[in-house]
């Protein structure tokens, strides 16, 4: 009998999809290790362009490595108390760290610090994007990562009644803040509704050409007052017309629409952007806005002759940066090709953008930009 | 009888409190690899208050990880040539490491980088300590981390007479230090009576409910020549009058005495520290003086009603950066609740700190602050 | 059946000179992790002089952890898909990161970032060096690491026609870079003909005792175009009497001779160097020369006195910052012994080493200096 157990009970060591895997035999504790590498090849620029100055930059042919991860995640102690940490080593930025709590479904519990869900686009990982990278208008609207509490659940009322939920409390400092500028927080939450009755993993594309249409739409809105107009990886940070300010001098008050559908080997996503920026030192205020659409099909689904771990991506995005202000406008246009040699583990992306920046003061500027990148994780 | 033999050897994966552990067949090899986060929620401020000004500072509600530590030990070739390094995540500070030769209890070596004895307080991994943080007295007088060599052991002469040695050369020069300033050392020694004739572990509080009761009383002293006046994880650095030093400047002598004591959940340790500082350009003479008191106790031992896991825990400490100078007087009072999950490798804690500074010539200032922290290792 | 293969299949868990090995039960996943930790003690000084003034510095004791290494390979999906990082936690530097892929001998193909093979010296690990590091002439010459891609591979046309060929392309911006300066690449060539028909591995000294000789020949040259004049673990450097130059500044061309030579425990190694900075500003020509010579062996195998694992080794390097000023010389003379616990895995060496400095407008300079090292691999 305890032979037969033993032959029912996981493996000391194994490989998944989050690398290799390591068990004590009660089965209380679980360490996952698995790194990831991420090359890319980029010419003329790698950046989105940001200013007008960008499209004059001196043309490089640059290869570089993009990303270098490690990731150590598992339970400890109870198989519903769980850990994750994630470490840029190129940067020798720690990225993630987070405890979380999750014993029902409906009711779970994390803290640390983690990519804020706040957009699809930002919360599915860099090594699972469609494209070579996150939009344009990423840079102004993503909450990025965040030091604090949510909770967080799946509320199932059977049939199409299907809602995921987040609410958290975070100091609103960005990464690696260790310190809080004042006792004011920032707060934000997010509701999906699973409109189809199913979940929609955070991944893009639809590598499963799932059988059955999964889609879902979300609304999410956040508040925060802190020195900072926007957010990313180096921590919190300004967009362009903005100074890091004093303690407390910006509120930000910003919400998005976003939709996703997956079905037989096509995707769809999309984000509607809004975000208000009061100075509270000036009393000036600033409007943004900015969407993307984008869309990706594996068309071997279709035509024989085409390979078919082949998935074919486009994108649209648009950047306002101020509203109130006439004809400005910053466009992307993109295409890609996915080779999926084992999913998004082990991957190529050969993609093609158009940006266009227009002001109604400053001349019309494009530029055309090839990236290739290979993506691997182990 | 090789299969007996295979039965009584350990496996090759397992869970300790030092984490995974991985064993190659022969016995020679021993990898152990650990992970510790820590959470800490502090208002209005998490570190202690350092100069008057320190408590005219904004109010904040800080959430932070306070410690991300991958903890890496073993053994290589022989089972007592031994390995250690901690790194510090969210700083991508290199703490610890070293190399043990422990072939004799009452004679080890070890050199590297690590935690000089000189302070029971200090030596406590911040992962073990009874209260959130170590006392007030700890930036003034501690050693920290320094480079070199030791020889330590235990000395067990039957009886009461058991003790406990350290004798150390180190650089001097404060963690992550790649050159020294001069040709001058750091030295370092203690000697630790073991009073009752048995260890008392480096930990905090009598979490093992200990039958039988141990003790200790030591001794410690230590002499550097160095740009330096104290020490911290950030390598050296100075206190508050004095600035970073030419190769040479400052002689710092200092000594303390301490004791500790477990029994039945009940937990003492206290500590009393000099320092003379040497200005070897002005020739100027600085003593500072300090000390503190702590105890411990599981309530459950006595009352009923009391969590057999919640433990109750005190500390005064009393702080005089001049000695000569009357009535300057920093001290800390505090008070806090530890309920260990899984002992201290997963416990959580809250604290009051009560902080008064009192000088002739500044107004008095007191402050009172809360802090709550999580900590797990896996 | 099932039970005779599973014997024969490796062990999930073992240990090699690679480090702890996991292997998955499929044998599509290897992951290998190892640490490394080098200890120095080094008087008067430890980096080698690089300018007169080095000469007249304050005399130290110096002692160090030098590198603290944690090394990640293995492969993923396919025994020939392998992958590689290298991180320093001393100094939290990412040093290498390369995907390899390695199915045929006659063609191999990398990419990501690491030491480009020009030098036998530098190519060869630190933790394999016959001295206690590099030589004089190291710094001048290294291409150190880089980005890119490379091709490579044994051309074995049997009996002595015996060839191991490099070709790389890289951005030529150094370690660690995350953009170039322009379009410029480095472009990277080595020719190595294994002269005794069978390789001789990248490590200092003949551990090994080979009963069989093995020699190489092998001539290097690289061209690059960048903002820089030299390379080291810091990335894009400048040597003396340079400065950080303006995107393409410099137009670097070099190569160099090298020889190497194994038998019966002693070993042979030289390397004779030149190097060509052409200044696109100022149109200034600058040209550097060098060379080392370098030899080693187990005076046990003649001396029955002599304990075996004791290799004695010395060292001429000769160095001409400029070729075209007459009797400006940098040499060192180096004397080391070498006792291999555990090959070079576990090693200690004692290293003397003489500095001259010769230049026609300036005094006669010179300094011993010892070193002692320890290094260990786990």
């Amino acid at each position: 009998q305890e032979f037969q157990d033993s032959l029912k009970r996981p493996l000391p060591i194994s490989h998944s999809a989050k690398g290799f895997e390591f068990r004590d035999t009660e089965g209380k504790f679980l360490l996952q290790i698995a790194g990831r590498l991420q090359f890319r090849f980029a010419s003329p620029d790698d950046q989105n362009p940001v200013t007008f100055d960008d499209f004059t930059n001196q043309n490089t042919k640059l290869f570089k490595i993009n990303r270098a991860r490690l990731k150590v995640g598992g339970h400890a102690y109870q198989p519903w108390l769980k850990y994750y940490f994630e470490y840029e080593l190129g940067q020798s930025n720690l990225l993630d760290f987070r405890i979380m709590v999750e014993k029902w479904p409906w009711l779970n519990f994390k803290f640390g610090q983690w990519k804020v869900e706040y957009t699809r686009e930002r919360f599915i990982s860099s090594g699972e994007q469609q494209m070579v990278d996150r939009s344009l208008i990423n840079r102004a609207f993503t909450l990025d990562r965040q030091q604090g509490i949510t909770l967080y659940g799946n509320l199932d009322g059977g049939g199409l009644a299907n809602f995921d939920y987040w609410v958290a409390v975070l100091t609103g400092a960005g990464r690696g803040a260790t310190s809080n500028d004042d006792s004011k927080l920032m707060y934000f939450g997010r509701l999906q509704w699973n409109f189809l009755g199913r979940p929609l993993p955070f991944e893009g594309g639809d590598l499963e050409l799932s059988q059955m249409a999964s889609g879902i739409v979300a609304v999410a809105a956040a508040t925060n007052t802190s020195p900072y107009t926007r957010f990313s990886q180096a921590g919190g940070g300004s967009l362009e017309g903005f100074e890091e300010g004093l303690p407390g001098q910006y509120t930000v008050n910003q919400y998005q629409l976003e939709t996703a559908f997956n079905y037989q080997g096509f995707s769809w996503a999309s984000e509607f952007h809004r975000k208000f920026i009061l100075d509270n030192i000036t009393k000036q205020n600033t409007s943004l806005g900015g969407y993307y659409l984008q869309a990706g099909y594996f068309l071997g689904q279709v035509f024989t002759f085409w390979p078919q771990p082949l998935e074919v991506a486009a994108r649209i995005a648009q950047y306002r940066p101020n509203l109130e202000m006439p004809n400005n406008l910053e466009t992307e246009l993109a295409l890609a090709f996915n080779y999926f040699f084992e999913g998004h583990k082990n991957k190529i992306t050969v993609e093609l953008t158009r940006f266009t920046f227009e002001d109604e003061t400053l001349m019309r500027r494009d530029e055309t930009r090839i990236r290739v990148q290979y993506d691997i994780s182990f």
